[in-house]
């Protein structure tokens, strides 16, 4: 037990212990801190308790280091801040060093967690790729005959990843609002977003040429955020064929501050998702790599303020996993760094409202989805605040949450 | 004059002064060279030279600070090394200087010129997208619907572009030898090179929603360097639907090291490509903006050594200019940073000796490409190596080049 009060309901208890890089006004230094209650324990702070070789990189202003240290250092920042943090440690016993080393998350600026060095997007929910696949193609070819085969994914832009609480503003953009017809120039009028999770690569970086195998690719995860993958449907259906998505996409993605280490989900490893056909040996394992962790999405629009869940999902939906992904993004001898950021695809259940986007969620615009003080929307409105929550619940009532991943939509500028 | 001699042919006269990064034996640090003749001024011998404001840029290991500030910057800088590298020069007189600040590009090493924050690449050559459209989709349907309307590109991975010389591994991968059938994984069997060219994008960062204007980007544009995109053509066309091209690009794109800043091509101008149907006013620009770069590959089997020249073709193929593609990467506000790398695509002129790839000179492995010495090739063979050359040619024998873009292709590494 924890000598730092930890509220009930609280995302942050000692189990959970993720990484953050925050800074405060009296500190305006970036630097890295964990979550624990309401409180940051700042490691600049209190670097002496930790091994040595793990100091430069807990000095560190993102988590970059630390993340290539790999996981044997990763276990032992991990127990040395358990530690730390337990009733009688020396912490605890220290008053004057808690003043200085505890800060409260509602005087802390979050920053991004790391330098993003790529950003790479999955689009490994089945029934998220159904459900599009349905509405562009029909029932018969929904999934495309690549599917089933390999984790489809494609490289995002890593400049436009931002940290919860930065607004997004809606972008113009080339459509096709007639098929066939002539594309038009505006706002993006069917402005969208997907629920997604994200981790976070770890480990010392591989060379060009290196596969990582899905054996060794656990090691290489070192942590989830939540994510908003923002999407401007309207404009995507125009520019992405034959190459894919790309200014649809590069307006903005939101992801959630506070990076949550794998051992923080070990009790809630659930079974991989059943594949079939079985896909190739350098994508079989047998170690489980999915995670019973809820996921819930509510739009909050300025005029009510009041805000709706439109989406409860789970990141047990994800057919292809987080080890599927590494091992593929690498088969062809793609280099990783620590601190690339690999992204889920939009994750949505089977269940109508389980849906991760306001694509399937109104099914491209055919429905109506209803908002709490009477409003509906199709797809977002200016103004429109979306957060996203992801937990995962124990029988014990343990709680191990990621905190929040918000973003308001802002009107689109006006074009000169 | 230069008082360091240039060869007759060299690509690097006193009109060219291309930015790099090199090392050498001696000293391992890397730092900023320009080169000169078969020379390199080692900026951080003669920074005292520069500007005050620029010398914390030029101090650097890389050249993302240099691209950072700007247009106004990048003359103050040029204008300063030619002046040194004049006959009569401060530099010149003192022969003590010389020895310290002059290095022979064949003792140097050379480094990839700037830490790439992301890597896109466009679709830019009308006869490249249109061989491929032909190949794949029929004369009547060659060009998809947005071609001509924006400048299609996705986002490529940053962290395996490489410099010249750097070797590039055949890569396993999953293919679909026949339609409908199972998929088969395995070495690639259809590696390829493309021709293209890149520029790296200048100024201050951008931030996000911000949209930078077609008026506005030539003073984005720091300079240009050649670029192969190796490419796995059975891998791509297995994975590339519905998201684009992902681990068949992602195995390494070799860019040549040295920099060649805009206005060393100023005398090279030429009109910009006929657009028609006329893009969206803000694609519009009556800047010339197109390049007279002749541009060419040999193909180097290890059997023979003997090099062929299997493609003739010239950057001024290009439909969309770097300002079009500037402005309509950022329409929807993506951000961009100094030292972000911009791909034309591969670069095909309308001749069959032109075209920019294996793909289009085999015509899909239909045709047999000859070597010098009795060789021939569809695709690459292991061993292989592939030179891209660039270069400027003025009726006054002024010559601007971009020096060598190499690489050779290893063999896969055997699955386990």
């Amino acid at each position: 037990m924890s000598f730092v009060t930890v509220p009930q309901g609280s995302d942050f208890p000692l189990e959970n212990l993720p990484y953050g890089v925050f800074s405060t006004a009296g500190n305006p230094t970036a630097r890295i801190g964990v979550a624990i209650g309401e409180q940051i324990l700042d490691l600049s702070a209190v670097l002496s308790f930790y091994p040595e070789r793990v100091q430069g990189a807990l000095k560190s202003t993102v988590l970059n280091d630390l993340m290539s240290l790999g996981w044997e250092a990763w276990d032992e920042v991990r127990r040395t801040t358990k530690e730390l943090l337990l009733e009688g440690s020396a912490l605890h016993k220290d008053a004057a060093l808690q003043q200085r080393a505890l800060v409260a998350q509602s005087d802390a600026q979050m920053h991004l967690p790391a330098t993003i060095g790529d950003y790479t997007d999955f689009y490994s929910s089945i029934h998220h790729a159904t459900n599009v696949g349905v509405m562009f193609r029909g029932k018969e070819n929904a999934l495309m005959p690549n599917w089933k085969h390999l984790p489809v994914g494609y490289h995002g832009r890593a400049s436009s990843v931002v940290v919860s609480g930065t607004p997004i503003r809606r972008p113009y953009g080339q459509t096709l609002p007639v098929e066939g017809a002539e594309p038009a120039f505006g706002p993006c009028r069917l402005f969208d977003f997907e629920l997604e999770m994200a981790f976070f690569v770890g480990g010392p970086p591989t060379a060009l040429g290196e596969r990582v195998s899905v054996r060794d690719a656990a090691r290489r995860v070192f942590g989830f955020v939540l994510m908003n993958d923002w999407s401007a449907r309207d404009i995507q259906k125009w520019e992405y064929v034959p190459l894919g998505p790309f200014t649809a996409k590069n307006l903005g993605t939101t992801i959630s501050p506070w990076v949550v280490p794998v051992a923080a989900l070990e009790p809630f490893r659930v079974d991989n998702f059943p594949q079939d056909p079985a896909p190739f040996p350098y994508l079989q394992h047998e170690q489980q790599f999915n995670f019973d962790i809820k996921l819930e999405v509510d739009i909050k629009p300025k005029t009510t303020g009041v805000a709706t869940t439109v989406c409860r999902s789970n990141y047990r939906n994800l057919y292809w996993t987080a080890l599927q992904q590494i091992a593929h993004h690498t088969v062809t001898g793609c280099n990783l760094k620590p601190g690339d950021l690999m992204a889920s695809g939009t994750i949505s259940g089977d269940a109508s409202d389980s849906f991760g986007s306001m694509l399937e969620l109104s099914w491209k615009g055919t429905k109506q989805v209803s908002l709490a003080g009477g409003e509906t929307r199709k797809f977002l409105q200016d103004h429109d605040e979306v957060l996203i929550r992801g937990y995962c619940t124990g029988a014990d009532g343990l709680r191990i949450g990621f905190g929040s991943c918000a973003g308001v939509v802002l009107p689109a500028t006006p074009f000169e």
